[in-house]
């Protein structure tokens, strides 16, 4: 096999062990290391409650970009509104990761996830990242541990590889991500790592990722409720061989290119395991006055418990789509508004067509269904993924920490 | 049994019919009639996709205020997403009201509520309107049949009466309203009508019932989903006999209060009624820097589907709450920050306390729970009322228009 796994790109080493932070049978500390400082670049929650992994990492990469030698993860407990014993726990987490893996405490990023308000288990995570620093590798088996080490209630694996030739060298990118619940579209959505053995700098890698998290993690959203510890981190080693990408030209172009395959394969993976979900769903507004206008419709329509509801159920309710485009406080020419399930329009010119509503339910009992809704105002248009709400996602939601 | 419905205050008739609009036991066209020309005010959504009703009754009452004879409601079908056909059919509902009782088109109030985008079934509701018509009484079981005729996935009748001296004349107020789903807090919420015998001018009793909106109808929220057919109106039949009231005085600051109580008991009884709710939530916010801050904190908790799972499941997971208001956009002073469930303080200062997290969890398993967030950002406050998230809300509206 292949590995495609974030140890496939030159230059990474990865662990994921059991330190049993919570009682389940999976890694729950996980370590990714740089063989060279990489140059890296993040963007985090925009949450006014911030975890303090969130805190400690805007320090180690002010204004989102500088250099990174490793990531240590832990899931089962975030770390979050836990006051200054929660900061200590974050920069003991970067200490220890530093001492295991001879680097400084300075470059290491920290991300947590799990359970808020909680204090951290800092004796099994101190083994549990002892042992990690023990257990590094190359090869698919510890990128995979890594990946399960980050997990929380995802259902599966979400990763994601492309190459990119630039100049003479084959560039490799490698991308893991979890998320599944607390999911919606602020900054960053989720905690997703991503390696790459392409040369940049800093600055050009954080302008890339921060363009890009807009069009594809920022532009998911499972239930709207922004997370507390998002983060979103990419590690270049540099080691492909090329000339290092230094300003906006061709080679950035190709390497952006493929960066934006991985994150929205990533968020696009996040959504299809959103909590109980059992389909995807691309909402899509055209005829917006702005692209702001734009995601405003389309991010009502993918966050209103009544459409995700109709959605699960197959129930061609599309009043729910246009209502909800109606009151997200974008421009809306109600004369001149449509809406599509799949090809098939059901609403123009704010008239009901002669659609076959059987047709249309029929079309939205699909594993994947597309929500198109114009708003007659302008020219702007924006897409956003999302799921369904199932009985599932209450089961999960309504006896989670206990 | 005392009449304690829309019919008790002097001057109101009502009838509630069965037209069939849809394959159940319960009527689905009700007429409410004033015996003389009534002082009338309204609230109507604020959504942009708006029913053809509301557009008609926009122009029976400028400025939300005028006079009106009679209301003319049916259920099963919302006439919302229907075009011109709509509009004509909504118009040809007042001419017939208009004809059956003896007053001016120009002096019905129309509502339509249920599935958007279907033609309205126009022979079944006049046959209604005429049945309803040479049915009115003011007994309570007519005043009872005008409120079952509103009903659509509401489990029970929701009205509230109050009296209060005005002068030496003892008025009456009664109010009855539908909803449980498609329930947000923009103008108006619901339908609903309130009938009292105070004289009062109709731009006094506008004025009254936008302040009292924003505290009661405004202030509830099930799915964060407005409606595109909301309407609260209030008719003054001015029969109970004392001096009009034409100003901001001690007179009208009394009657205003009796209106408060009669359409925070609405309100309340329509979260409770939520579609699947097992449960009342007052989210509280207090320590906000404006107002409009704190309304968006509460809001944002009432909304999230993750904290109403928590609240459903009775799990003490209360740094969804913190979260939630983290992300509302409201300004927070995290060092600041306070959550409590009931009067147990769980997290104060940025901190959790020592508060026993059994005893919470015990608390938010009572069918009615407090929720209260302090942003430590300022002095202002807001209440918003609000239901858990259930699996029965899923099976109601994953399976609704078929």
């Amino acid at each position: 096999m292949t590995n495609k796994t974030i140890t496939a790109p030159l230059g990474f080493l990865a662990a994921g062990v059991k330190a049993n932070i919570k009682d389940w049978d999976k890694p729950d500390v996980g370590l990714l290391v740089c063989e060279r400082p990489a140059a890296a670049a993040a963007v985090f929650t925009t949450n006014q409650v911030v975890a303090a992994p969130v805190i400690h990492d805007r320090a180690v990469l002010p204004g989102g970009r500088g250099t990174l030698d490793a990531v240590v993860v832990n899931s089962g407990n975030a770390n979050a509104c836990t006051g200054r014993a929660g900061l200590r726990d974050a920069a003991r987490m970067a200490d220890l990761t530093g001492q295991a893996t001879h680097c400084p405490a300075g470059r290491v990023l920290v991300s947590s996830t799990g359970v808020i308000g909680r204090a951290m288990p800092m004796g099994k995570i101190e083994r549990g990242i002892i042992a990690a620093a023990a257990g590094l590798g190359n090869s698919a088996e510890h990128g995979e541990s890594f990946v399960r080490a980050i997990m929380t209630t995802d259902t599966r694996m979400k990763t994601a590889f492309a190459t990119v030739k630039v100049g003479r060298s084959l560039v490799k990118l490698a991308g893991c991500v979890k998320g599944a619940g607390m999911i919606a579209p602020r900054m960053a959505t989720m905690l997703g790592y991503i390696t790459t053995d392409a040369a940049i700098s800093p600055a050009l890698l954080r302008a890339a990722l921060a363009d890009i998290a807009e069009l594809t993690f920022n532009s998911i959203t499972v239930d709207g409720h922004t997370s507390t510890n998002d983060t979103v981190a990419v590690l270049a080693s540099g080691l492909a061989g090329h000339p290092r990408i230094g300003r906006r030209d061709a080679a950035f172009a190709k390497f952006a290119a493929a960066l934006k395959d991985v994150c929205y394969s990533l968020g696009e993976q996040v959504v299809r395991d959103g909590e109980g979900a059992t389909k995807l769903v691309r909402v899509i507004i055209t005829g917006a006055a702005t692209e702001a206008d734009a995601r405003k419709a389309a991010r009502a329509i993918a966050e209103s418990p009544l459409a995700k509801c109709a959605l699960h159920g197959g129930d061609p309710n599309w009043g729910r789509f246009t209502s909800a485009a109606g009151y997200s406080g974008a421009r809306c020419n109600f004369a001149k508004m449509t809406c599509s399930v799949g090809r098939t329009v059901i609403f123009r010119n704010g008239q009901p067509t002669s659609a076959d509503v059987a047709q249309v339910a029929k079309l939205m009992k699909a594993d994947a269904v597309d929500v198109t809704v114009g708003l007659g105002a302008g020219k702007a248009s924006a897409t956003m993924l999302t799921c369904d709400l199932s009985k599932e996602y209450v089961s999960i939601n309504a006896d989670y920490t206990t």
